[in-house]
């Protein structure tokens, strides 16, 4: 397989952009990361993009080709990819691919959503689209209320206390202090988050992730082709994997299978542990989601989350800091965080983040699309790989 | 690259099925392209579906994951692609890259759409999510109207008569008696075209493709695993290109500029000229589709295409049989189309097909979203590429 590394990153800022359209944040996001990795649009060869649900929310399928069109890049390839909320991470796993193939040298894997300027819908029964339609959306269950299930479940499994939950959204809210791009600009509290108005019990309005709109591109090139660009992140492993759609087919809720079998996968092909692995951004769409993520990607067993937590090891100066850019609670555009994500990690591993890590040699993406059907991890590294 | 193979195929029959679900089709077209390929499901590596519009038609998005869940696919990867009508070939086209990339060797690409069991929304505004939200759906367009529109400016450059437009359904009508999927057994002629209700002048009711239910999966094979397979037929070349998504940005619309570029690059690919193709299956949505399809993949010089139709070329028995199951005149499930014109070429080049083309080396399949946003033109052969 040919190798692909990470030369150019792109993000707009998250939040409630009532005077842009998503077409107008995908070009916006696409030309930061063409002026970041200093390429011309003519240089790049396809287009992927991860898209959840523009359709439903802004009336518009066929995204990439819009996409295309609005940065000048007609007549290319231009691909969407969807699985809910890891869309940008499938739209990334896909781009890799096509040059693996030997498809193409120089390629675009972006993300966009647009959450706020709704048409005849409403966000909460668009975002059930991610879960089982027949058996979940239809009977008046809710994403919040999916994800209360599983917080509800674990507490009474592995004891994690009402406080220990908040201290996810705490840390997230500090991370975020140092992100520009950052849906919210304001440190909160244990006592803050259990104050918040209660949305699917355990889970409080700061337990939640934000709906927001907003884009993010990374440009991908091959190894011939990445010589030329000066600060390359090497893409190390990719692994994905799926579940049941329906939480009730799954033969226990307190961990997410598919997050697990990607993670070992992604780990195996970079050739390294978890223990390498110097930043991570993981899927926190809810506080529990991180929880389970630090389980799934092996940074605590089962139930021991809570230590890690506790002990702060994985706020930035900790071990292993998590979310550094305060992760989805920061701001999540469904289809575009799987490439925010990978943004964040480039920017670690080239020394340029607001809430730098030391050393960072590795980084870890981990995107979960609905309550866990979908589950993409990614490895990158510094050095290229041998 | 590594060489591609499809090994197995199946389809649904195309109609309404208000006695089946969107995952009810896509499993039974997986399990009739497993047994065709005389396969097991835990030989499956990955899952790549097109989709148009679960969101809107029926509130499921993610739509990959479920497909894998119904068919017992779980923990394999899988990934949806949308490029409106194209989202079938496009998944395809995915499906190829992963196995030339090493990432896989036995892959399903399938497609499903369900269209008549609508929630909230109707078929006609779903899919004006294929054009261009802001500048076309907006505006009160619908698909008939913007291929009518073409339809005029081709007629009035060409010279091509209300006649002569009604000879592509009268002939795709005629083939698709020998379709068991067809949604219609039914021959039409001429006058019965003209006489049918007006939708879009001059597109009338028999005109254009219906709304229809359905789904088709194939199965795809590395060449190392092709070996054991009794009918590997290969895929010899794929391109794929967009366009502007609005009509208005395009500089002529009598010619869908993205197909040339598709067709060009796909024979390009395959190492053969237009002339070696025995058949081909076209994206005929409206009956001036089919027409623009025969001038992009080189059958006919631009404005000539009435030639092919008043000679009966493109009928079965003639020189290059064109959509011999009836094409999507026969059934349009926006999603599934693209897999399903695939099933019909590796009939033709296996000697199963309806309407079997004598002899048939080498078949094309060209597949469009929207207006023209967004082509996919692939060739395969009887023959092992070298």
């Amino acid at each position: 397989m040919r190798k692909v590394a990470v030369v150019g990153i792109g993000c707009t800022k998250l939040g409630e952009h009532w005077e842009k359209s998503l077409r107008d944040l995908s070009t916006e996001s696409g030309a930061l990361a063409l002026k970041d990795a200093q390429v011309e649009g003519k240089e790049i060869e396809a287009l992927f993009i991860g898209n959840m649900s523009a359709g439903r929310f802004v009336g518009q399928e066929h995204l990439a080709a819009l996409a295309a069109e609005q940065a000048g890049l007609n007549p290319i390839p231009a691909t969407r990819c969807e699985a809910a909320c890891a869309s940008g991470a499938l739209a990334f796993a896909r781009a890799c691919s096509s040059i693996q193939a030997g498809e193409h040298d120089i390629v675009v894997a972006a993300g966009a959503e647009k959450m706020t300027d709704l048409k005849g819908t409403d966000a909460i029964s668009t975002l059930m689209g991610a879960g089982d339609q027949e058996w979940e959306s239809s009977m008046g269950l809710t994403f919040a209320g999916l994800y209360a299930l599983m917080a509800r479940a674990y507490m009474k499994k592995y004891g994690l206390t009402r406080e220990e939950l908040a201290l996810v959204p705490v840390k997230n809210h500090h991370h975020g202090m140092n992100n520009p791009y950052a849906q919210f600009h304001m440190e909160i509290d244990v006592e803050k988050v259990k104050r918040s108005s209660m949305i699917a019990d355990p889970l409080r309005l700061l337990d939640c992730s934000p709906i927001t709109d907003g884009a993010a591109t990374i440009i991908l090139a091959s190894e011939e082709a990445a010589k030329r660009f000066k600060n390359p992140v090497w893409v190390r492993g990719i692994g994905q994997a799926s579940d049941t759609l329906a939480l009730h087919n799954r033969a226990d809720i307190t961990y997410i299978a598919a997050a697990e079998h990607a993670a070992k996968k992604a780990l195996q092909q970079a050739g390294i542990g978890i223990g390498k692995i110097n930043v991570a951004e993981v899927h926190d769409c809810f506080s529990i989601a991180e929880i389970l993520a630090y389980e799934a990607i092996g940074l605590a067993e089962r139930g021991k989350s809570k230590d890690l937590l506790n002990n702060k090891e994985t706020t930035i100066g900790g071990r292993i800091p998590v979310n550094t850019d305060g992760g989805l609670k920061m701001g999540h555009p469904v289809g575009a965080s799987g490439i925010k994500q990978i943004v964040e990690i480039v920017k670690q591993i080239r020394g340029e983040a607001g809430n730098q890590v030391k050393g960072c040699d590795y980084g870890l993406a981990h995107s979960v699309g609905g309550s866990g059907a979908t589950c993409v991890v990614s490895v990158f590294g510094k050095e290229e790989p041998e």
